[in-house]
């Protein structure tokens, strides 16, 4: 089965809209929120865990994987879906940008980037060819174009020289790539640059992709400047296929993406969050280490969660206070919990047009903790 | 409901028996192993998990508890159970052990035990009465006597002034304790002699106890030092109140222990193990993150736990490797599993009166990777 997108409501009120992806994994409704789970495995969850707590859509390192255990272990697997035990459907990126933040002594030419492990220090290079091959053999349903991400501040000539490498570069992924069971996303890049981003999307049109990535956010610039990129791009955007906000995933930058037309949306944030005792309430996030809680017979949230139906505030802090694995796993169950039900609400806000009064009376009450 | 012990079947060939422990929250076949819940967690597991690889007792550490979050907080909860969302049973030890185990500056008195916090520092004090004290407020179904827990090679004049006052300690528990729902055991010590060990299970069973542990074991002597002081005991203790092995938990200690007459067990290897990637198998135990398992698609071993059901040896040497919680979950759960096999099996065997060539079969495949 091939992949598609279908879109089904567009807001009366804003560029909302919601939407399904169909994979050969099964049937994802947008807008969505995809876990990461790097190393395959959403960190302290199993994938039925992960499955209760996402859509049926996570996300693989192509990076992590390639470099260990290696993408001919997980193709000996059967792909990556089989290694980890998910059934369901996967998206992976194609380690560019983990080779930019990660990696040591990198050079970029036109060929690929030549770099070094960021912890033996072994030399590296990864191509465009080289990431779509990584790519089919761990088999996810969406894979990605190898993209530079430069940073936000990177200056005029550099980031136009950039944007044009990686329309070089997706046209040659999409030229390596053969499994028809997969869909390739083209990404845009052009950082703050109103006419890079308009030029690196009109290139990626030209070229022709079943999905478009918003890449190069998240990456240091303020609120205001990727949402003034959200907003210029919505409009251009092809109402067909869907968009893909990488490495977003908090809950106020989610609800912000989603008006501006955003479809899908990954982060490490609700899970690392978790391990370090962060958890998302609807009266704002809370640290369950501190010593407030030590007493509390409360649970996380008026949650319908798991663990906010059997745990309590003491309990979970006294896990984490003691090091046990059991409590981030608790944490980061509720905060993917938290994510998937505030896009759920979202998609019913969208399609019932009141999205714009749900986004301002959730942010109202997660905000300042309470009307 | 009180607590109640019945035997079920001795067999013909040995010391070996069968029976139920009768507990307010649930009946438990013997012989049983008990996985260890240290800090109200056994350790990356949920509670849902620990009762699938358990027979629903587990054991919780009153020193640990007492400290952190301490026990006030776990009453207020309700008890253990309550705190740790375990409906199940419960057995607590009695703060001894960890006392002599991991704190610095002891001093026994008969009074009780002085000593410093094994992290702060801070000055405690552990009295027969202050354990029951800390064990009625978490609330086990069966909790147990403070005892002095001296090294196995301790000198015949210290180990008989030991027993003596471990004997006191044991009426003094059983004096301060006032619940009714719970069942308070009392502790066999002696070390290595065998009057000692008789003088102090007479002396126990005169104060009287619904069950008995036979505690100083499994603290540095040798497997035949060990099976010594069972053989001996063996025949002395009380057919219808249960024995209680402390410590004791590998596959080969436990067969050998059950074979003389012991019924219940607890320890902390199987999960430790685990941790470290040492998984246990039909044909011995193996450490996963060997580059022997590198590429292997087995899974830990023949068996129907969802582990070895679901994933390979080098998807869970993968985990390990990369510090992933989730790994050290599956080979604990699976660990675990393995124990309660084997002890279902052992007592099939023990009423079919074919315990020694059961344990004879078992061992032949465990120690030497098959026949």
């Amino acid at each position: 089965m091939a992949f598609a997108f279908t879109k089904k409501k567009s807001s009366a009120e804003c560029h909302a809209r919601t939407g399904i992806l169909k994979t050969p994994h099964g049937d994802i409704p947008t807008p969505v929120f995809m876990p990461v789970g790097t190393k395959a495995t959403v960190k302290t969850l199993s994938p039925e865990e992960a499955y209760e707590t996402s859509e049926g859509l996570i996300l693989g390192n192509t990076y992590h994987l390639w470099l260990e255990p290696g993408e001919g272990i997980i193709r000996a697997h059967g792909g990556l879906g089989r290694f980890m035990n998910w059934p369901h459907a996967l998206l992976t990126d194609s380690g560019g940008y983990q080779v930019f933040s990660l990696s040591g002594q990198r050079k970029i030419t036109d060929d690929g980037v030549h770099f070094r492990h960021h912890k033996s220090g072994e030399r590296l290079f990864l191509s465009p060819e080289k990431s779509i091959a990584i790519q089919e053999a761990l088999g996810a349903d969406i894979i990605m174009c190898l993209d530079e991400c430069p940073p936000f501040d990177a200056s005029r000539d550099y980031m136009e020289e950039s944007v044009e490498r990686t329309l070089r570069w997706a046209k040659r992924s999409k030229a390596a790539h053969e499994r028809k069971d997969q869909a390739l996303f083209g990404i845009i890049q052009g950082g703050g640059h109103r006419d890079l981003r308009a030029a690196s999307l009109e290139g990626l049109q030209a070229i022709g992709f079943p999905g478009y990535a918003v890449g190069g956010l998240s990456v240091g610039e303020t609120q205001e400047e990727m949402l003034a990129v959200l907003d210029f791009l919505a409009p251009l955007l092809p109402e067909e296929k869907p968009r893909y906000l990488m490495g977003v995933g908090t809950p106020v930058y989610l609800l912000e993406s989603i008006e501006r037309g955003m479809d899908m949306f990954d982060c490490v944030h609700p899970t690392r969050l978790a391990r370090h005792g962060g958890a998302y309430t609807k009266r704002g996030r809370i640290n369950i280490k501190s010593a407030v809680h030590a007493e509390s017979l409360d649970p996380l949230d008026e949650c319908d969660c798991f663990v906010c139906q059997n745990y309590t505030r003491a309990y979970i802090r006294h896990l984490l206070k003691s090091r046990e694995t059991f409590g981030q796993r608790l944490v980061s169950y509720h905060n993917l919990h938290f994510l998937k039900t505030l896009l759920a609400r979202a998609r019913q806000a969208i399609a019932d047009d009141r999205y714009l009064s749900f986004k301002t009376v959730f942010l109202q009450d997660y905000r300042t903790g309470g009307r």
